[in-house]
């Protein structure tokens, strides 16, 4: 401890303002001014009203996690960028980097107690210390939404992916883009199992060939082939596969003689049915089969899915968001039950980025001040408070003037461009003979029309029910 | 790195169930269920409405910061329960233990571009390394709300200092505590340092006087007595003293012979213009003059204040919330210009214990889903589907039973009474022949009554426009 002390001291002393100012800066960090917060926060609201529209309800958990959550699943690249260090007690703990663990840890604690299936959304503060770039910060927020269930719970699956690709969809939808922007590909990871069944791999080459596909995208077509001869040998084998990379829709895999097969499979009918439900949802438009999308190794077993930016040369080029099906939830942070569940991740910096290459700006919804108060004279400083509260009794949002405070209110007119600067949808001015008369000028700030009306008028509407 | 990764090895070899259970408890730290989250949010959304309406704007920063930013005000003590991280380069950040250098920050690096006076607030997570009690956690929420302002802008610092108070009294309002819950103690640090010129103590003595002060209510009557005359030996000046930690009211000073030289000074007026606003805002009835509030050492510069709960033998026995005005606030992190400021910090965690001793519950508005659907036959379910997206077009929140995804859907009452334990205002029961004849069975759930209905009737709102 008294090493620390004076090293801290050491550090000190050079604090100079050039030194703090720099310290400040924590790139891949972001301090978010009044206009910066707004649209974060109506991000939220939005995510908020479309995963409520579909009965999810929110949850949250520590920033502070066990490392003992991360170790088993997320694996050694991930823990290598994440914060780390050791508490009071000697444990370590991690500003999370992900949010799963920490749900999956909400269900295994109260299991028994818990009525499934569960429907959740969280908007997290997530942690990456990693190299700051575009599309990626060390902290941000990514939306998740899940539907967790037992698995023996007897339900049909398809319909849980079906309802979380829709909500995915309509999350879209609520920042105004649409089926010319973005696309959802589609794919099953216990289908694409069924296919290396036919194709005869082993268990290396079948995590070799997933590592391949889900890199395909960075690599050219060339080194893409030669590196598919190498992990599959076999001439028939790899057209099999080569003509399943082909596929653009399921019904293809059902005309294709050589991969018919598959389409007997239950997971192959489990996928015709997302498909089938997206319409149901209308938004069969947005939704592609894609054989590539394969979402990394290990974790999903059923239904994975990814949006992209349909027009990648000005937008986005890396997946928007993805997620999928998973069984097994719990059982690394301790679960007793056996959990599935289907959701995604859908970090707010892609969703931004997309955003800002379409020009459509995220506006809050009611930030705007009903009226500013204007006081001619300081003689009505104390009416103008008054009247400002009364105004907030009734649910209304009303600025005083900054100019109140001063000795002599400054000028009406300077203090209406200042309401005029903050968007405020009325001005309210208080000029002494008028008051006297319990009257007061209000002023349109849209159209600029003004007119003298009774101070009760203003008051008339009913006070706000608690 | 390998040192680690064997470490880390070790670590989970042991990982039985139990241990990982036990990892996740995280005392001090809250997982929030959808209860706990819906009302953490309504907290939130109060705060976000009253300060609003006061035309206050929200504003957040990175949650990790530099180290330098909390060693010159935040002092040693603060440090030692901080959780510290080491970056990738080096540098030491810590898990902000308080907002203000954060904001502080913000403001010195655009003073040049920010136009004065700034109306802020917050309501961060932030960090303390300590042994978790009872209105105490190691991740806690505190709503900030802060007046910024030059120094030299010439406007009278009464004003913000009451708008301030205001706006911390009606938070308190809006979770329906009244005057008779709550008392807002306020007192002038300055004003003290003017008695402290009468009594004639040096700075140590004020230092340690300000000290024996703020710790007055942990310590016996007879000890806090024993004090003074340790630290003021001068029967004429410890008889000032008491004199003025006897007063109720600011009136009272002028009354007093030894005091009255006080009320002539540019603090009491101050402080006595701060309590004429407060009755301008229609809140005196909370307000007290307290010459025991002095918050602590350091820091604040003018008004203090502190919320005590009026009943805190079965309620809250520490101040609630605690605010001031402060000056020089950018200095130690780099700032160029001299601010001004008055706010206060207001944790989430007191305001539930109050609320709490008056089994005042937080209901979240509008958290209740419109409709449930329920369907009787599994004919129905893509119908079902369709229907639930027409709803949600309109803005409605839509839950489709969890029995839809089942080969046959749950009995009709089972599905209902679902519907009931979600709060669900209606459910709509698809029943096959009335869906030929384009017809739902509404039913109210708030009465039970049922009524069949065309299905357009449903739709005939105007769809929500974006």
């Amino acid at each position: 401890m008294h090493e620390r002390k004076d090293d801290m001291k050491r550090r000190s002393d050079i604090l100079t303002p050039d030194v703090l100012r720099r310290k400040g800066v924590m790139k891949g960090f972001e301090y978010l001014t009044p206009e910066r917060r707004g649209a974060v926060r109506e991000m939220e609201n939005r995510f908020k009203m479309v995963t409520e529209s579909f009965g999810f309800r929110e949850v949250e958990g520590p920033l502070l996690q066990p490392i003992e959550f991360y170790q088993v699943k997320s694996g050694e690249e991930l823990l290598a960028h994440t914060y780390t260090f050791e508490d009071t007690d000697g444990s370590l703990l991690v500003l999370r980097p992900e949010l799963t663990p920490t749900v999956a840890y909400m269900i295994a604690k109260d299991d028994a107690r818990l009525s499934f299936p569960l429907k959740w959304w969280s908007n997290p503060d997530l942690f990456r210390k990693e190299k700051p770039q575009k599309g990626r910060k060390r902290q941000f927020k990514q939306l998740n939404v899940d539907i967790f269930d037992r698995a023996d719970s007897g339900r049909d699956r398809s319909f849980d992916d079906a309802e979380v690709i829709a909500v995915a969809i309509s999350i879209f939808e609520s920042f105004d883009l649409t089926e010319n922007d973005i696309v959802m590909r589609i794919n099953s990871r216990s289908l694409v199992e069924r296919l290396f069944d036919i194709v005869d791999l082993d268990k290396n080459r079948r995590f070799d060939l997933l590592s391949l596909i889900d890199k395909s995208a960075k690599i050219s077509a060339e080194e893409f082939g030669t590196k598919v001869e190498e992990i599959v040998p076999q001439k028939f084998s790899r057209e099999l596969l080569q003509r399943w990379l082909s596929i653009k829709s399921l019904e293809e895999v059902a005309d294709n003689k050589q991969l018919s097969p598959l389409s007997q499979s239950k997971e192959y009918k489990d996928l015709a049915k997302v498909f089938e439900l997206m319409k149901a949802y209308g938004v069969s438009e947005y939704c592609e089969f894609s054989p590539y999308i394969v979402r990394g190794l290990g974790y999903y077993t059923g239904s994975v899915f990814e949006t992209f930016d349909r027009k990648p040369e000005h937008g986005f080029r890396r997946a928007l968001m993805g997620g999928g099906r998973y069984d097994n939830l719990t059982k690394d942070v301790g679960g007793r039950l056996d959990i599935t569940g289907v959701g995604f991740g859908f970090g707010n910096v892609p969703l931004e980025e997309i955003l800002l290459s379409r020009n459509i700006e995220i506006v809050p919804s009611e930030s705007r001040a009903d009226y500013c108060i204007v006081t001619q004279s300081a003689n009505q400083r104390i009416d103008a408070i008054t009247l400002s509260q009364r105004l907030r009794k009734q649910g209304k949002k009303v600025i005083l003037d900054d100019s109140i405070s001063k000795e002599k209110p400054d000028k009406v007119s300077k203090q209406l461009s200042r309401a005029n600067q903050l968007n405020s949808k009325y001005s309210l001015i208080i000029f002494p003979e008028e008051w006297q008369d319990k009257k007061v000028v209000i002023k349109d700030m849209q159209n600029g029309e003004q007119q003298i009306i009774d101070i009760s008028s203003l008051l008339e509407t009913q006070p706000k029910s608690d």
